[in-house]
């Protein structure tokens, strides 16, 4: 199953939590349904029976996993998610967007948890084969804007968090250099208006809108 | 964490169900113990918490893993097993016997499922890395026989269920060939006192009794 088969486009979205990934990606899909693509949205970990199953287990205390069982259970997500989803979506010519994807497997776990950029590169392309995304986009934001936006005000941006969402900042950037074809940074300090033209921009050089 | 620091034995009894791996694991474990050394045995998948609730998850018809997620899963059992119980007990010194392990992997899902021995082979190196086991006891039984202990009757050996385990045997055979010095055939088919004396002199063989 190569690239040969895939008549869809697959992009990506990917920055920390508060950085606007899920509010860019509504406005992504019905932009491209107004321009007549047929367009399927999905997030990470979810999106699949087995996905939600497997998260619970990811954030139930009982189970604590090693970090490498936790990569091993994320990747496990992902599998399904692009076996059941992803690609029978692409096959069909369908634009598949999704929030969330492997480069929040390289940033949070590989780089800020310390287990290794490469070791889990090395996992995910077990996984991914193929599929991976044709576009990534990245929202960067200083982490204590981020935070900020999620909770409304200062309480919870204690030292060890700001310093474990820097370090996830850090990391996306590391990724970003291995991989600067496919992932584009957008600037996600600027309006949620502004954020999008600049979405659409990175779509039309990709040649999506086509 | 290489062999290095391992002052333990780790060693895994393969085969089918029906073949006696939880008898002879038993046996071995109160023989070891009678020759003074420290024992800890245990199995797979299951073995840690977390293992317990991925087991669930395998036998969940609702999750329905597709082959490359289920394989996932399992090497995070495998990885949380290592990491929460193996690799410890080893530096300690003891003597480690896993019911079922890697080959397991290699064998059903590799080979009788038909992802590739050597697919499932890259994904445990990612996860057992040097800790593989000093020696691998593996039970081979004709499967028409091993059923028929399992179910004390034929009414269950239907065609296809005997022809996934005729795969699983002809797989555990080509495991087999790819690690022949770890590796160790005994015929299942003898009584049980004569496969354990044959354990025993495997272990001899291998050192772990000195």
């Amino acid at each position: 199953m190569g690239r040969s088969v895939r008549k869809g486009k697959f992009i990506t979205i990917e920055g920390p939590d508060g950085a606007g990934k899920t509010t860019q990606a509504g406005k992504l899909v019905e932009f491209l349904k107004s321009k007549g693509k047929r367009v399927i949205a999905t997030r990470e970990p979810g999106g699949t029976a087995l996905g939600e199953q497997l998260r619970k287990i990811l954030l139930d205390p009982e189970g604590s996993p090693v970090s490498s069982a936790e990569a091993l259970i994320y990747a496990a997500c992902r599998a399904q998610l692009l076996e059941k989803m992803v690609i029978p979506a692409l096959k069909e010519g369908f634009i598949v967007i999704c929030d969330r994807f492997v480069d929040s497997s390289l940033a949070y776990q590989g780089y800020a948890r310390g287990i290794g950029i490469n070791r889990i590169l090395q996992l995910n392309k077990w996984v991914i084969g193929t599929y991976w995304p044709d576009l990534t986009i990245l929202l960067d934001i200083d982490p204590a804007e981020s935070l900020k936006r999620l909770t409304g005000g200062k309480d919870r941006l204690e030292g060890e968090t700001l310093e474990f969402h820097q370090k996830v900042r850090e990391g996306y950037m590391k990724v970003k250099e291995m991989f600067p074809e496919r992932i584009k940074v957008i600037d996600a300090s600027l309006s949620v208006k502004e954020v999008f033209e600049k979405i659409v921009e990175e779509l039309e050089k990709t040649g999506i809108l086509e």
